[in-house]
């Protein structure tokens, strides 16, 4: 058929080109990386400045890509926090590493949708076997692995899996109880994204209770078994309960002994948030943070804070998957298939909100071989050790104080001056650009946290950021 | 502090071992996508092939760079189905073009999360320029723009899109109804994703009505108002309807204007599914895609499909940006920070499910720069111009029909002889590797599809699956 000229489709970008600018991009990317260190970590633009500097619309006719990498380098660059950079203490990090770079990159490339086995077999069969690793190297329980009633799956994110795990929990109890008679369950410090994930399933404000925690900012067990008690007596059914291995303010870990017997008891769903926490259980000798995850129906933590995975890779256990799928599962005959029909493979849809999925094991799979379990397991212990170092020196420091246990890598520590005190040292180290940490609240008081755990964070980094506390307290 | 040798971190691949594999990874693409065309589209593995080839535990040191790229060439590739061969018609195109890969790569290596504006400005700003962007580039209406009370933001899918919509819905009728009361309705031709987008919400089946279609699959709007006043008479209230402008089984096109006249009487929120053919919009002539938008709540589209962007970017405007943020906003304390308290930016982490986010922008930013407003028109004419080709040498086909109109590039058709000999021909060129075909069934008949729209797909291409049809008729 014929076709006219202006019609036709020329791909402005050939392969060859592509060549040229993706080893540039490649190289872009390492220089970044060899230079983080020495940009403000936290971005000092102000609202507007980018989106001011743009056009107003957008091009007719394509431009150079030299023009674009050129506006990358004047434009976005200024508009960045650095997330890579060695002196970056926010938050939790998110971590990536240049295996886990180039695993995204060859997902791209591929673009494969791993929905259903059979739109890459390789892609759902490498991500269970991820899974099923990764249950080795952390000393997971045997619950989790494929070849039981349970298994895993890589969730964009630690919300996604506590929404995941509450559906699977309201799926648990359908048709026995209405769904406004449920009752929700976490503590006081757990993550925001709990009540995002309760709030979407459709329970209101009065079906969640947030427990009291304890002086280590853990949960109160007896205030937990109590305040189920009272729902029960008031005509309630306690559902789910939401626990977490390493809050996100301290790092307190909820006692999930005490709370699966509760659970135990009331019939209740327990899923357990290791966001950050989980991945120092590639260390051996810190697999307490694995405590109890024995007795529980659920469990996520995310390689991409701090197993040099990029984001997003967060890793999503069940004890027992069929719930979870009867929640989550709608089949339309244009999805239908042979392997699907015969029941003999996994469909990773069906253990996720979205339909589409990328090829996200292959990143975890270059990160695992190319350090293999001892490489892992001594980046978290560099991390550890830091972090044990500079709590002593915060310890010995007259005018600072450490307000939560350390128990991995996060030390949450305060200026005895006050709130203001802490909120002026905050902002003069993120302004300076020297470091960038954040600060939350414990005992309703202001109170200051270095997260260490990027990857290019050495002891060097930890001793300039001490010095700068120093200097301003 | 001292650490003991065993306890420090040594990065496996160093930064000039990133350059050189980096470099080797860009060129492994790029051959990959001149030779996907000879590989068998759909993978032809068993189950359980993969897994039986991997190791069944993890290794414990680190391993050599050459003997993963050697597995992936060995072991992945066969299990890869090549959704970028010009041969894949299955579903509908997942395109992964060269710029949109570097943004890809880019987004990976800067490493940022965009979870707040603060935590990098640029992730933000970009994104909400594209968004308007994409409003000029699609002629769509000014009520999604960021200048007025609506807005848009990059999800993963169209599935979270439909659920972010289902969920600001639900909010605008908070407090005024009980959430058992509540009615949402699309048509049966609808995505299933609206379907699982309501249970995750907490509908219930009996909440959710399947609306018939026409003749043309397009949804009856006078089978609506009639639904709806029945629901409304029985004491519920329907607060949602989901429309579909290019479904997926025929892209067939539900009136929306007739529609929205029924929402504004019922006071219900109209979202409308474009997942697939809103990108038509960027060519003029294809703009009836957008007939009516200028009267819906929501809207969603995915570059990811048909516009040059890789897996994930699903765009999603809101006219009115307040009742999502009120659905998905929670905000702790360790998310504070002064620019979301003064109010003066956009936090994107209230219009999503998840709480963390990647540079999702850059790739779309790359896409229509290099290609400009007339690269990306051209692209999407030159699928139609096939289209058309092939529709009409099927319809000349004695043993073929065409089953639904062919609006844009998109083809439905079966062989006369009757469900056994559809599923016959679509093994055959399935198992065949030649190219890559998926069914659906319109009129409770077994229907072919072939969708068309990978990145390099040319008229050769059609032509020859055109061929092999015949010679299987």
């Amino acid at each position: 058929m014929w076709q006219s000229p202006s019609m036709s489709y020329e791909p402005p970008m050939s392969n060859d080109e592509f060549r040229r600018a993706g080893h540039e991009m490649i190289d872009w990317i390492a220089d970044y990386w060899e230079t983080v260190e020495t940009r403000p970590v936290l971005s000092q633009v102000a609202p507007g400045d980018l989106r001011a500097a743009l056009p107003a619309s957008p091009p007719s006719t394509g431009e150079a890509w030299s023009e674009i990498m050129s506006d990358v380098d004047e434009l976005i660059m200024p508009g960045i926090t650095h997330w890579q950079s060695p002196n970056f203490f926010a938050y939790f990090p998110a971590n990536a590493s240049p295996p886990s770079v180039l695993g995204e990159l060859m997902s791209a490339g591929l673009g494969v949708q791993g929905m259903l086995w059979a739109t890459s077999p390789a892609c759902t069969e490498l991500e269970t076997h991820m899974m099923d690793w990764m249950v080795d190297l952390c000393g997971l329980p045997d619950r989790f692995r494929s070849s039981g009633s349970g298994g895993g799956v890589i969730q964009d994110s630690a919300s996604s899996g506590a929404l995941v795990a509450i559906l699977a929990a309201r799926e648990r109890t359908a048709g026995q109880y209405r769904w406004d008679e449920l009752v929700a369950y976490t503590s006081e410090h757990a993550h925001s994204s709990m009540l995002k994930g309760c709030r979407i399933a459709g329970l209101m404000e009065d079906q969640v209770r947030l427990i009291q925690s304890d002086e280590n900012f853990a949960m109160d067990a007896a205030a937990l078994r109590e305040a189920m008690q009272n729902d029960i007596v008031e005509g309630r059914r306690p559902f789910f309960v939401q626990a977490t291995a390493g809050t996100t303010s301290s790092t307190a870990f909820d006692p999930i002994e005490e709370i699966a017997d509760i659970c135990k008891d009331f019939v209740a769903w327990l899923h357990v948030d290791g966001a950050f926490a989980g991945s120092a259980a590639v260390a051996p000798e810190f697999r307490f943070v694995n405590d109890g995850l024995d007795r529980v129906d659920s469990y996520t933590f995310n390689p991409h804070k701090w197993l040099l995975t990029n984001f997003d890779c967060s890793l999503f256990y069940v004890a027992d998957r069929q719930p979870m799928i009867a929640a989550l599962s709608v089949l339309p005959e244009y999805l239908r298939n042979a392997a699907t029909d015969a029941g003999s493979v996994v469909d990773y849809r069906d253990w996720q909100v979205p339909l589409g999925r990328r090829f996200r094991a292959l990143k975890l799979w270059f990160v695992i071989r190319t350090h293999g379990a001892e490489g892992l397991a001594n980046f978290v212990r560099s991390h550890v050790e830091m972090a044990k170092d500079f709590d002593a020196k915060i310890a010995a420091h007259p005018q600072y104080e450490v307000v939560a246990p350390t128990a991995l890598s996060l030390v949450t520590f305060r200026h005895i001056g006050g709130d203001a005190d802490n909120e002026r040292i905050r902002d003069a180290i993120n302004h300076g650009g020297e470091a960038y940490i954040t600060h939350t609240k414990l005992n309703d008081q202001v109170v200051l946290r270095l997260a260490i755990g990027a990857v290019r964070t050495e002891q060097r980094h930890i001793d300039a950021v001490y010095s700068l506390l120093a200097a301003l307290a």
